[in-house]
């Protein structure tokens, strides 16, 4: 089962935390012997037991915006922090909306590099700024800004309904929805992610502040940990203590066949679908679960990550083994649902993170999951959350408390911008 | 006035956000020419017109918490993010409040040291882990906890009324007060800053479950961008955008003379007060204003962080300075209502950090500043804010919703615990 995580958690809990992660798998490693030297063999150092490569965080990082290709903060690799908003369009303009979109892209642009939007102190001394300067000090910190069009956008009010991404509609009721209307929809939807949290809530809030008029506010949430891990990346943790991503998607072969889209309308050739869900956990209750359990609901072992059919985090599950008469994993565990062996191989990226809403008013920590997923067919989300929210485990630890799927457009080259083809 | 800030405002937007403020310096610096200069002399380097330094962060740095003398996270520079939390004593024996503080104690010094408490996979497999486990693959991160005893430890329940620290008791109504009781108050504080908020967050997480059964949890706040500066750290900027804290006590000498106690209750020698408050922040009416009175409402300029009546950031404000018949720093501006040559000498620590709620019911930003002081008279922060409460021209913009205070006894040996030398 976990032959790595037992035997010496009582000297590995003098060590470092990360000397702590990086013993045990040298452990694993040890003995599993050559059969698990074999199963990492393909394997980039990067994944290779996941000490994180990122000790230091440079903030002086930036990606570019005017690739006329994909919007960043898909295939990049997740930054350490995201502030997730969405919006109503309370103009039944086409115009405005259009004017929006390229209001945004060019300030969009501006801090993704690092720049102020225009002036923060205006020539006269006597304006308003436009933007509110708070960033002014903080380097680009790699922000991506990734802007999304729900399906209010295509309907009756401004026209567009004969050009609607062909697969974007309102997500159908799903088996583990507790969904609560204020944390739910959106006809736009920014991510902002970065690594630093003053950086990405600068962006949105200068942002929204630029809608006002034509777009209304609807819900937010600040993630922080990323619980994904993106191409180079080890794989973080969520508030479960789990590690969370190890199967993501992580190669541009896969991006390509799982993400982006080459033959929905022609104005989104390069873009893909976004779909957002605010998970929240009962950490506390968790908390109380013996460890031996939360390892039987996710299908891993908790320090190191292994599939409980392997030894290292990166062993592909076996989910035919079986040890002492039972199944290593547990069919109605999270990866055994999950996986893409057992969903006629539908692969998802996953681009999440975690996020804490304080106290909740029975005076236990509320905490939770800000889940985005990207993928060229929300049809795929669907049948894997029907699979989860029915039979998964973990659902008596977690709640889907908020919902929302958007069309994101391709990124535009210098001189357009986002969404431009939708209006020509 | 200010005249680095206006005439190369639209050429330095095309610079990047911190180039741009490093050019706004120099300008500011040939503009003052030898006066600016002679009023910098005695400024050390990383204070000079703020570009931080700290284009990375480290995740690999540790603080220590067994110093036998002031608790860490108070001189300690501020590390990037706080996660605050109070909590209310349920169980009205000292014994039960005794054995958590041994227990903190100990699992404080654990995670500042970058190790889990205990073990996060029980060796028999069977048991609960006692670390949740979500730290696990992060550095230290200089995480700090720093613990305060709340004004009801002595109360009548516990028999200890009697070794109470001499000024500590519940603040007075003060004129900015809006109070929310959900954010108000609490037996014991835990102010866990670091420089992942993961970190940060796993430390409150852990020790609140710790507590159990001793303690429940009051109220918290979730800080991220460092709303103070501290020895060798440039200013940050709050979320109205300006610099906050350029006046902060730094030196060494100046926490001795306004921090650490020294004739308090013995048992508090190197102790300190900490008093905290939950200021929301009107954002979106603040960015509706223009930038030459929001300069007025400061006292200091936006973009270089100089008093109205100097050039630099650091230079000494001069309140009796005129221009055009006017006070360059209008009289209740804050920082004139702040500062100590108007206030008896009166100084404090601040170290506080900016904080967002999301959206507000009427679909505006919601966010605001987490402030915390340290100083050594909780009384000098009544006499500080009875005056900006009552006449500070930033009181149409923020909010005073959340507050409490709290004595903050000396660090514990290695074999000590906090709060030790209360029960002797």
């Amino acid at each position: 089962m976990t032959p790595s995580s037992a035997n010496d958690e009582s000297r590995r809990s003098l060590l470092s935390r990360r000397g702590f992660v990086a013993g045990a798998g040298a452990v694993g490693g040890v003995v599993a012997g050559a059969g698990a030297a074999a199963a990492m063999a393909g394997h980039r150092d990067t994944s290779n037991d996941a000490v994180d490569s990122g000790d230091t965080i440079d903030l002086d990082r930036s990606v570019a915006f005017y690739t006329g290709l994909h919007q960043a903060g898909i295939e990049t690799p997740p930054q350490r922090y995201c502030v997730y908003m969405t919006f109503d369009l309370t103009s039944p303009t086409t115009r405005d909306l259009q004017v929006l979109l390229a209001r945004w892209s060019a300030a969009i642009a501006q801090m993704m590099a690092g720049k102020p939007i225009g002036t923060v102190q205006p020539t006269s001394g006597e304006g308003v700024g436009s933007d509110t300067g708070e960033a002014l000090d903080i380097g680009p910190s790699s922000l991506t800004v990734t802007l999304g069009l729900g399906p209010g956008i295509f309907g009756p009010d401004l026209g567009l309904g004969h050009r609607a991404p062909r697969l974007l509609r309102d997500l159908p009721r799903l088996p583990s929805d507790n969904l609560d209307r204020a944390t739910t929809g959106g006809d736009l939807s920014l991510q902002a992610c970065a690594d630093d949290p003053q950086v990405a809530y600068h962006a949105v809030r200068d942002l929204a502040r630029m809608g006002r008029g034509v777009v209304d506010t609807r819900w937010t949430v600040m993630g922080f940990g990323r619980a994904s891990a993106g191409l180079g990346q080890s794989t973080p943790r969520n508030l479960l203590g789990f590690k969370d991503g190890t199967r993501n998607l992580r190669e541009p072969s896969e991006f390509d066949q799982y993400v982006w889209l080459h033959d929905d309308v022609d104005w989104m050739d390069g873009g893909t679908y976004q779909v957002a869900r605010k998970i929240r956990m009962n950490i506390e209750i968790w908390d109380a679960d013996r460890v031996s359990d939360q390892e039987h609901v996710f299908g891993r072992s908790k320090v190191v990550g292994a599939p409980l059919s392997g030894t290292r985090e990166f062993d592909t599950p076996d989910f035919h083994a079986r040890s002492h008469g039972q199944d290593d994993i547990s069919p109605v565990s999270h990866i055994a649902l999950a996986a893409h062996e057992n969903n006629g191989g539908i692969r998802i990226l996953r681009r999440s993170y975690n996020y804490t809403d304080g106290i909740n008013p029975f005076g236990q920590l509320d905490a939770g999951l800000l889940f985005i997923a990207y993928l060229n067919d929300p049809r795929h989300f669907v049948a894997l959350q029907t699979r989860l929210g029915g039979s998964d485990l973990l659902n008596e630890y977690i709640s889907h408390i908020g919902s929302a799927v958007f069309a994101v457009p391709p990124a535009p080259k210098v001189g357009g911008y986002l969404g431009e083809a939708l209006f020509a």
